[in-house]
């Protein structure tokens, strides 16, 4: 299912591009970010001038939740563990009395969420840990291939944008290596997102788990622990990107003050680099949120961006469409 | 001098590839192991057969220390670290009273290193913390471009193996994707190995130091810590690959009881691999060590791949050369 859903999605963006064949970003408005991204692309693919990068050294860093896919009314992992919860109560019947699994399993997601980090803390250890890295592969394979958002009704690997997917595809045809790093689970993205953005695993950075290793009857495994290993966000991630990547990327793509260290590793170096944020402002098309949210608050950012002259994408008169359809 | 170490190495390395023009492992005897290696590399190449692997999941791992180049007397970054302290002395007064630097200081490594792990890791945190990644990273860079081998006087970079060097380019020809994945630092391998192998910073895996976050003067700096981050070594190299790489390896080559587990991961799987073991066996073009060595011992490892039919490379008898001269 995960390969249908990730084959559709790149034959909608490669008909997309036999339509506009002279036009490698065709969702974007013809304004200022579009222009800026395609003229930093012409400088450092301009072979012999001071601003040239050679191909390895062309590396673009993308947070995930809302900058490749939305990420409203709840990151898309937590409205999995969510569906886990449930999906797991027959076999728990402790959690018809213990929080915050009793509020869950009611629908009420306020009351479960009460209790703050720690009982998020609890709703992913109970469902994103205990079973080997091969089973929980497979658990979310099924999940993408098969749930559907609370409120859209789509498919959540519909809820990718469009012009993200089109600038992904850009950069690499430009000899850009494009890297996914996030605040999610490296393990909750890596089943499905080389099918739906192109990006294969060895290429995401995310948060993890500890894992250990043991050899079962023969078989070796890999086994998820209920005990956090990284927690990839804020000052996280360009700690990540050195530790995974191990060189520093010329451009960055985020949406939140949770991206804001990457895209000052980013940008604040001598190499000529690109940063931008795309700000969400369009509550029709999609959600409308900066800096009160509680999910993907975007703040400091947008006084950071403003002051190192970054990119900000409005989402609203920036973008032609959101989503794929 | 490293871009010129890495250049003069490539140059050999293609000389002796035209030399000869059929023949990718000129420096292996045409004996099992070569014959075993190229058997595999035809069989997960064979398009429409059952053991044909598409090229994204062509992923070779290599252990560094005594397996892509020598590891006696001393592991080389023990090495590098030792002369860090001896550069550094000047500096640090109390060392000449202090062990295991003072000891270190007067030429008596084993004086210096009866402190056990505790004096290597107080050697180690002494010279690979307290600065920027950026600094490190010319450290090394200066170091591996300058500093001789005690024994052989060579430089370290000319003491890589070639049969090695001619199977890392074998394997990418042949689609594979190399990433090595060491107990050594990764922060110590970086800046040299994509020059002298091949192998781009991104596929390198290894041990860290924990790095922190923080805006100098408005310069972004990641700033090397005097604590362990993780140890890539034994179960820790199944785990780390799955971090890192993300997907599981089809050819795993190693050298010691280290690699066991990687090796383990690799080749106990349903798919058709290929695991071997660099054996030392060569006391005079190189090292002869094995069971019970205190560096690179590989013991219980000569077991297992005897009892899994792994390939086992005798250096003296199925070499033809070691080094690159």
């Amino acid at each position: 299912m995960i390969r249908l859903i990730g084959s559709a999605v790149l034959l909608f963006v490669a008909a997309a591009a036999s339509a506009h064949a002279d036009d490698p970003l065709p969702s974007w408005e013809e304004v200022k970010p579009k222009h800026a991204i395609m003229k930093f692309v012409e400088q450092v693919t301009a072979e012999g001038t001071s601003d040239f990068v050679p191909v390895s050294e062309r590396i673009a860093v993308f947070d995930n939740d809302g900058t490749l896919w939305a990420e409203q009314p709840a990151y898309f992992q937590l409205l999995f563990a969510i569906d886990r919860v449930k999906a797991l109560s027959n076999s728990h019947p402790d959690w018809k009395t213990e929080e915050p699994f009793a509020s869950l399993l009611k629908g009420d997601l306020k009351a479960a969420l009460a209790g703050g980090d720690r009982a998020v803390l609890d709703i992913i250890m109970a469902t994103h840990a205990g079973m080997t890295t091969d089973e929980f592969a497979q658990i979310v394979k099924d999940w993408i291939g098969s749930a559907r958002h609370p409120t859209s009704g789509k498919r959540y690997t519909e809820m990718v944008y469009q012009p993200m997917q089109e600038l992904l595809a850009y950069l690499r045809s430009n000899g850009f290596k494009t890297f996914i790093v996030s605040g999610g689970g490296i393990e909750f993205m890596r089943p499905w997102v080389e099918a739906v953005y192109g990006v294969p695993p060895e290429q995401v950075v995310g948060s993890s788990i500890v894992t250990t290793y043991e050899v079962r009857d023969g078989t070796p495994v890999l086994l998820r622990q209920p005990k956090l290993n990284f927690l990839d966000d804020k000052d996280g991630k360009p700690i990540a990107i050195n530790q995974h990547i191990g060189r520093r990327p010329i451009a960055a793509f985020g949406n939140s003050d949770g991206d804001l260290a990457m895209l000052q590793w980013t940008c604040l170096q001598r190499r000529l680099s690109f940063c931008l944020f795309v700000h969400h402002t369009d509550n029709e098309r999609e959600w409308s949120y900066d800096r009160q949210s509680h999910i993907g608050r975007l703040d400091k950012g947008l006084d950071v961006a403003a002051e190192n002259g970054w990119m900000t994408v409005d989402m609203k008169a920036d973008w032609r469409r959101i989503f794929p359809n």
